[in-house]
Formats: structure tokens, C-alpha cells, sequence
């Protein structure tokens, strides 16, 4: 199964990300993107993205590698799609850390893709978060609180909200919310035909 | 938020609704199904369920007190509106057991209501639960047999699968699968909207 993860900048996935891979790390694969920005300090290739150029970025498009891809100012991002198959394969839920158009864009190859989308509790906390960084301007923050009002607009499409106030009780829901879409109706398909079909002609 | 509890017979209902109440109970409330059939020795009205004759349901269905309705051979079953409408009132999430057809009819008033479907592993294993009880006789339990296999065919229409298993694991995953319904997008419009509301206003 391929599970979506977006949040508004500032909510807590990265910490969250790597908490759910540090306590549940054998149910999961996470998918790394590609990208054509340039590694930030203590950032690893092939971990947290794939650094590439921009016309091997360029050719990754055109040879339909890519599940999506997006622009972002001046740098692209994009999700490799043999990763992604080769781990779904393996019976693992693969998950994808992606900005909201991405998100769509997945769900319409993948319908039944599950969208999670993880915000703060309230936009006072959101700020408080972005501004307890401390390493970005007065500026910065206020383009990054629009550009969170603006993808609010999208959220309606996700499936779920994770209002992540408690990172452990943040982690919890997460596993939780993933592990129950096993359970859905369009993933046990194949088992109530066959149950169906037993029920018929059991003697 | 509505949650609709359905089954094969012999899947194990009973003892999972026992156990969700047992060790969740003030998540829930447990709607009582009013039913022109005799009580069975031990079942306690009001409890089990609201024992009426079949003019005062025929009463109940003429002034709308049923949210769905039934007929079961020769006997009504119906879940009365106003201990739901209550119950959701109080912020807890109302659990009905009912058949598929009204399953369907909840659905249809309640879009959000959560539809769960609990099976036994296999028809096998059904069958042998069946027979297990040891107060049924072949005839009946090919009847139910017959009646799983038709019963099946709707279950397409249901959110979630529950394979019922192993009780413990089955009480859990319930109980998961409807916490986790607190968190869909639907649930969450009204915090989405103040908080974008928020982010573009705050200073």
C-alpha cells in the first residue's frame, strides 16, 4: 500500500517520520525523492534525497521514472517510481513524504493511495514552531504561513488529519491509521470471493 | 459518529461486542435493537433488546422512531432514532449491530456512519463454529451456510473487513479502526477552516 505524508511547514513530519521508522521501521519503506537542489549540511545521497542534475531530473521525466514531480522556486523534487513498485512488491506499505500537489497527483495513478495530511494543533502553535527555529527571518515565516493557508485549501482531498500535538501520540495514530487500511474492503477483495465461493460449495 | 457492526452468523459478534464494551465501554454506547420476536431465556428487555408486539412496531415505523427496520422470517427488527440521536449528542460514538440490509439504510441517512463487516478466517472455520454450538441442526446450519454466502455479496458496500481471528486481536483492532475514524478529513472540516482562517490573519 502507498501512504501519502504531507503537513504544513512547520508541523512536525520529519520528526515524525523518523520516529515512526525508528519504533515501526519493519512495517515500512520510506521513499526517497529526487531532487536537483543541492545537499544541505550533514544531508546524505541516497538516504535523504537523490541528488541529481538537472538534466538527469530531465530525463528521469521523460522516461516516465518519476510517480510525480514538482517545481519548488528554482528546484525540482520527485519520487522515483521503481523504488516505490520494488518495496510494494516486497509487501511493504511505502511511504512518501510529499508536498500536496504531489499527494494528487499519486492519488490518481493510485486511488487507493491513503492521504495523510499532519498539521499543529492550532496556526499560533505553527508559528511558534517556525519561529522557535530560529534560523529564519520575520520574512520567511510570514511566506511560509501563506504559502500553509494556501495548502490548507487542498487538505479536503486527504483522507485524514493528524493533529499532531504529542509526537508519541502522534507516532501512534499514524501506525495506527496506516495499519487499519489493511483492513479496508478493496484490499480483501480476493479474500471474500474466495470466502464466498467456499460458503457455496462446502458440503 | 454512527459505526455499523455487521456479520456472517457465527463470525463471532457477540463476544467481540461483549469484550469492545468490556474494556472500551465509555467510547461507547451500544444501541438496543426494539424486535417483535419472544425473548430467548436470558435476555433481558431493554437490554438485549426492547421486546414490543407488532402493533406497537408497526406504530414506530408509522411515526418515523426507527432509523432502519427489518423483517427476519416472521419477526421485526428495528433500531429506535431518538437513543441514537442522543448518545451522538453526547459525543459518543453509537455502535449498531444489524443486518446488511440496514446497514445500507443507515448509510444512506448517515454518509459518515462506518460500516464494519466481521468474518471468520475462513468458510471452514465458520462452519466448524457452527457446528461447534452444538444446538443447531445440519438443516440450519446449511441455512446459514446458504444465507452467509448471500449475505457476502453486499459486503463490497461496507468501509472494513474485520477477520475475526483471535478475539483479543479482533477487540483491538475494532476499537483501532474506529478512533482512527475521528481523524478522516469529513470529521476535521471545521478545525481545517479556522485554522486557515487563523493563518491568514495572525500577525
Amino acid at each position: 500500500m502507498l501512504v501519502v505524508i504531507s503537513g504544513f511547514s512547520g508541523a512536525g513530519k520529519g520528526t515524525l517520520m523518523k520516529r515512526l521508522m525508528a519504533e515501526y521501521g519493519d512495517h515500512y519503506a520510506l521513499s526517497v525523492s529526487a531532487t536537483t537542489r543541492a545537499p544541505r549540511p550533514g544531508e546524505t545521497d541516497g538516504k535523504d534525497y537523490f541528488f541529481v542534475d538537472k538534466t538527469r531530473f530531465q530525463e528521469m521525466i521523460d522516461r516516465d521514472e518519476l510517480l510525480e514531480y514538482a517545481r519548488y522556486v528554482d528546484n525540482y523534487y520527485g519520487t522515483p517510481r521503481s523504488y516505490v513498485e520494488e518495496q510494494m512488491k516486497n509487501g511493504r506499505d511505502v511511504i512518501l513524504e510529499i508536498e500536496i500537489q504531489g499527494a494528487m497527483r499519486i492519488k490518481g495513478q493510485y486511488p487507493e493511495a491513503v492521504l495523510i495530511f499532519v498539521t499543529p494543533p492550532s496556526a499560533k502553535e505553527l508559528k511558534r514552531r517556525l519561529t522557535d527555529r530560529g534560523t529564519e527571518s520575520e520574512e520567511v515565516i510570514r511566506k511560509r504561513m501563506n504559502r500553509a493557508a494556501d495548502e490548507a485549501i487542498g487538505v479536503e482531498a486527504y483522507d485524514y488529519i493528524l493533529i499532531n500535538d504529542s509526537i508519541e501520540r502522534s507516532t501512534d495514530l499514524l501506525h495506527k491509521a496506516i495499519q487499519i487500511q489493511h483492513m479496508r474492503v478493496s484490499q480483501r477483495l480476493q479474500f471474500l470471493y474466495e470466502i464466498n465461493k467456499e460458503l457455496r460449495t462446502l458440503e
